[in-house]
């Protein structure tokens, strides 16, 4: 938990000192390490923070290159100088989610009462929770207001979860390609993904660390299942359709004769070298647990009385997050007679395009967070 | 490979005898075991003879009390007295594929050359090799023309490939809920299932069954993974939605809390008890190799001149069928002015669907086949 220990680009700041943080599975946690990144400037009066929340298997490297993998931010073509998250106007602001693997409290670091890994001891954490940590991080950065909170996918969950838990401290909320509750298709897959990790002998009952092991090959199989679900089946037939990879004929074997499955091979690969199996589990499993109406009645009640101005986006080829789950929101909102745009993106990547080059959702995004700048009165650059 | 030793219900023959069968991939086979159940009688000219192709994980039991679940057989709804594959009028057939489990010469079988069980030394098969193997039980059972040929999913497929490769021997065709090639979004789904095999240690390269083991968790994994794919997100949402599993709170845990992952473990736990992991892999491998334009140049070119009469039916909320591959093969057939109807049936049950008891799907399936019963002069009940 030492600062010194910690030799990843950003900050990592120890929360929950005076007071610990009450988790709603009833678990008081506390003092916990919590790593973030920012990018520009705050301004004299702290109008201008922009928090960033990422997705599952996100971080707090949202526009910068990966200290680990050595790519882009997961949202470098969002988050720059002259970008629609313009740093030279914007403090931005992204932090490890609870229950993360790069700095912030989760199941690999260690439990400071047994000096061993929490493995399966940590605490199950909610979407609430992680907001939780990260207004707790705001009010440490002496930040009464944000001026928008954004995210895409699970970063949208907790998008909508903030202006429902501390809507006077969101000026702005745009929640992208998420929904106000996890659909049972998507527990279904997030349980596929659970299983096949603890499937793994080398996972120990989620005590791998101990062992010297790691779950690798359980953790690229629930990698890969997801991953089929965050792109859509047109994006894949376009990228791959049924090309063979570097050969000429059918091999009758099997080893990857198809492009698709090398590439889904190598996403999961690529994906335990840099995130933890456990964590997996718990991120599902916050994701899984989110339903805003449980907690608050209904979607509407969420929002009763709001001052938030909201922009919702969606895709059209989102199956993972449909534009269904974004308009249930939207209707919420408008019974609430909140202040709410709402764009659905014409696009043919799946969920993933919330990620990528799609000229229209950057100009949808700028577009909003100027307008409420000239109505929070921010100067332009 | 005896006759003794098959201990389940129907038959089992030897195939190739005389003359081997020759796989796509090289391998010549036989002479090898096929096992298969037949219902009703076949008539003095041998004009009744309805051929049902099963899907990845079906068997030959499909109008009786399944001998190893105990569960009804998989079209116990079609198959019967009085139902649309009536067997007071019809002869019913359907055989194990090759590759398979239950009976038919598959990878658990033993390799007569070395005593052990084939393993992963079994050859990759195709939907083509699967196609002659019935050819050969069609022609060992005197039949020169099938009344017709039907299946789902993958059985689609056959049916697609017996019109295509032997349209003399058949007079009506009926596609259901298939395509003319196995799209790369379902290879993709394939493969994470093969993968969640391969990665278990209990696999030993496919050689378990000489190690005493059987992956039973990677196996579990990939049945889930794949049952999502059979349903469709509505189906799921009605019967599942956010349900609880027999508590009255989230547990805030891994177990199963809400009722569709107790479900998807419970398609997991149940399916292995009956079904072999490596047929699992071979299965899934012919699918994906299935590609009828890559084999006639065209799909059109696949069915030139035929006589044959077809009925293709989809589901409109099928995602992994989608009725978009069912119009590709329409398309095809009304290039070459072959005789087709094409239906897609209204249903919110997903692929599985055609498993089901829809009521149009079987009316459909009653009045196409009844008239081509009249047509070829079969006397009705």
């Amino acid at each position: 938990m030492s600062e010194a220990a910690f030799t990843l680009p950003g900050y990592r700041i120890d929360l929950g000192v005076d007071e610990k943080l009450r988790l709603d599975c009833g678990v008081s946690l506390g003092p916990f390490p919590l790593a973030y990144q920012t990018y520009g400037e705050l301004n004299a009066d702290k109008s201008n923070a922009i928090l960033v929340c990422h997705a599952l298997t996100g971080d707090q490297f949202v526009g910068e290159t990966h200290p680990i993998t050595g790519k882009p931010g997961w949202w470098d073509l969002m988050v720059g100088p002259g970008k629609p998250l313009d740093t030279e106007r914007y403090f931005v602001i992204c932090a490890n989610v609870l229950g993360g693997c790069l700095g912030t409290v989760g199941p690999k670091e260690t439990d400071p009462t047994t000096g061993k890994p929490y493995g399966l001891s940590f605490p199950v954490i909610t979407i609430a929770d992680m907001v939780r940590a990260q207004r707790m991080l705001i009010d440490h950065l002496g930040i009464d207001q944000l001026f928008a909170v954004l995210g895409g996918s699970m970063g949208a969950m907790q998008v909508l979860d903030w202006a429902a838990r501390y809507p006077e401290r969101v000026f702005a909320a745009v929640p992208i390609a998420g929904a106000a509750r996890h659909s049972s298709q998507n527990i279904a897959f997030h349980e596929v993904g659970r299983q096949a990790i603890m499937a793994d002998p080398d996972w120990h009952g989620g005590d791998y660390l101990l062992h010297g092991s790691r779950p690798h090959r359980g953790l690229a199989v629930a990698r890969m299942a997801a991953h089929i679900t965050y792109l859509s089946e047109r994006a894949l037939h376009r990228k791959f359709g049924r090309n063979l990879q570097d050969r000429e004929a059918l091999t009758y074997g099997f080893d990857a004769d198809f492009q698709v499955e090398s590439y889904l091979r190598h996403q999961g690969i690529t994906f335990v070298e840099r995130f933890d199996a456990n964590s997996y589990l718990y991120i599902t499993r916050a994701m899984d647990y989110f339903d805003l109406a449980a907690e608050f009645g209904s979607v509407a009640g969420a929002f009763e009385g709001t001052q938030v101005r909201f922009c919702l986006i969606s895709f059209t080829s989102d199956w993972l997050f449909p534009t269904s789950e974004s308009r249930t929101v939207v209707h919420a909102l408008n019974a609430v007679a909140a202040d709410v745009s709402f764009v659905e993106i014409e696009s043919d990547k799946g969920h993933d395009a919330f990620l990528l080059d799609e000229p229209e959702f950057r100009e949808v995004l700028s577009g909003f967070l100027n307008g409420c700048a000239e109505h929070r009165g921010l100067v332009g650059r």
